[in-house]
């Protein structure tokens, strides 16, 4: 049992920071034999009697994750599917299952959560996938949390994991790059109307699902979805391979075009590179034969460590819930 | 897209209740082929393409399910546990593994996460239970909620759901009755030193998970475990499955006795038929063969509907997350 003045006066989640506080709790979770993929990827492979699923979980936070000024539930609904199925999909994964949890203040309006239900739901079955329950839990004045789990598998294809990246592969992308980031500036500077497509982006970002399979079954090393920024989910696929990854200026400058129109050169950029919860895939193939349709080269595997663009490491970027 | 004016003014959560609110939500979710059992039993059941899986989700709230000056974050780790995996075993199933969301403050102390982890890494290696993943979000201040997601599986046995009780089963319990809502009781009136194994129980209920199989395989017909009271989900079982339950007051004296010194024989009634979160298992067996050891009867299903204790319908009593 701890000492409650030690509690008050060590430390907090905010001065360990996202990594440093999964690097403490990595090493007390209990593993076992069924476990052929734990914690640290996009999600868990689990043996069953008869063959295996995948299981990934994805919260979201009201006044952390979104404002009710910039998204409606609906917006919500939406998002969180997206979130859960990309996690699925960059597995190289199909959707089987959704569990989802609503922790809301009882004074929240009926409207909202209708609202809410409805457009997960609707996000669901676009891509195949039932609910199959969740539960409900009241919470303190103004919180409102959604906290959805997806399940999935791989139809006898091994999953695609972060770490089979080999010196010499393309670094591909399907989806686009910093378009969730460039609504999120927009609306915060007060011009939403500038680009509402961006702004719409932010709010319901869209994956394109059933590439992750065709991506798998094209032979793809290593793949992830982009939830944290380009920069910084090419450096977890880097760190999991034990290799390098060099961005191509010249093949992000189209990304770029698309938004500097609107935020401007340099933010575009920061964006492109950046930008978190675009939840589009980010995959490695080898070099040898050309990508699947929809995927378009953005880097190349190297020797070393760490993502380099214009010669320079990338820096971490992207979005620390603890701000560590 | 909703009127916010509407928003404003319509009804809120607790003007639905929790019923309400399920009976509003429960018809907007997609189904689909693979969905074997959904949303409204213990767990949900999802046909894979090889077989079938279990799967549950459970929250826990600071302030609503738990206050920090009687439970700490290790008691908060095992009751989590425990509470998702009872929702397995009373499907007669087996826990395979766990998902954790950890939702929380950036200011909230690295010793509660340290105390809450180890302590359901702990309680999951106990049950045999590997955690295979999860989720960290920060949230507004003061905010924590943990939320589990349990998998399991059958084992190849059909899953004993609540709608299969027939006229003339034996209802009956494993494990103890009311022993959690006499500890929150005697920590509501600040006596918890008078009985500290009923307070310890409230703080960390254990469920016989391994009871749920053994349940199953004597031939159980409907089984729940007692999340919200005696009534309330003996309640559940009767509705499932159109019948009555009539609750036998002579067989449940032993378990107001053991309550009875601590809180007085009112306030013991009242928890053995209504105390919620003791996550004991309560089945129904055909009347013929004997019950499995460490299983005592405590009623009988007749033709009907609702619970009856001594010739009268035994309220809802329970929780309601909404107040509704």
């Amino acid at each position: 049992m701890l000492d409650e003045r030690e509690n008050a006066a060590g430390p907090t989640l905010a001065d360990l920071g996202e990594d440093g506080l999964l690097s403490v709790i990595f090493p007390l979770l209990p593993g076992g034999p069924g476990v052929l993929i734990g914690p640290g990827d996009d999600t868990a492979l689990l043996r069953t009697s008869s063959g295996s699923v995948l299981a990934t979980t994805d919260a979201m936070v009201r006044g952390r994750d979104w404002l009710d000024q910039w998204s409606t539930g609906a917006d919500v609904g939406v998002k969180t599917v997206t979130q859960n199925i990309a996690d699925i999909a960059a597995m190289g994964g199909v959707p089987t299952g959704l569990l989802v949890t609503l922790i809301a203040d009882p004074q929240t309006p009926l409207a909202w959560v209708r609202d809410f239900t409805r457009a997960m739901a609707q996000a669901a079955e676009e891509a195949g996938v039932p609910v199959l329950g969740g539960d409900l839990s009241s919470a303190p004045e103004g919180v409102l949390v959604v906290s959805l789990t997806a399940l999935g598998e791989c139809d006898g294809a091994e999953p695609v994991r972060r770490g089979g990246a080999q010196v010499g592969d393309t670094l591909a992308v399907c989806g686009s790059l910093g378009h969730s980031a460039a609504g999120l500036l927009l609306l915060q500077r007060g011009q939403g109307g500038q680009a509402p497509e961006l702004v719409d982006y932010h709010r319901r970002p869209r994956t394109p699902y059933r590439q992750g399979p065709l991506a798998a079954r094209a032979g793809a090393t290593a793949m992830i979805d982009v939830s944290d920024g380009l920069g910084r989910d090419a450096g977890r696929i880097a760190r999991a391979s034990g290799v390098g990854i060099a961005l191509d200026e010249a093949l992000l400058r189209d990304d770029v075009e698309q938004l500097r129109h609107a935020i401007g050169a340099e933010d575009a950029w920061r964006s492109v590179t950046e930008g978190g919860e675009e939840h589009s895939l980010l995959a490695c193939f080898p070099s040898g034969p050309g990508l699947p349709a929809g995927w378009r080269k953005v880097g190349e595997v190297l020797k070393g460590s760490g993502v380099l663009l214009r010669g320079h490491l990338v820096q971490g970027g992207g979005w620390d819930h603890f701000g560590g």
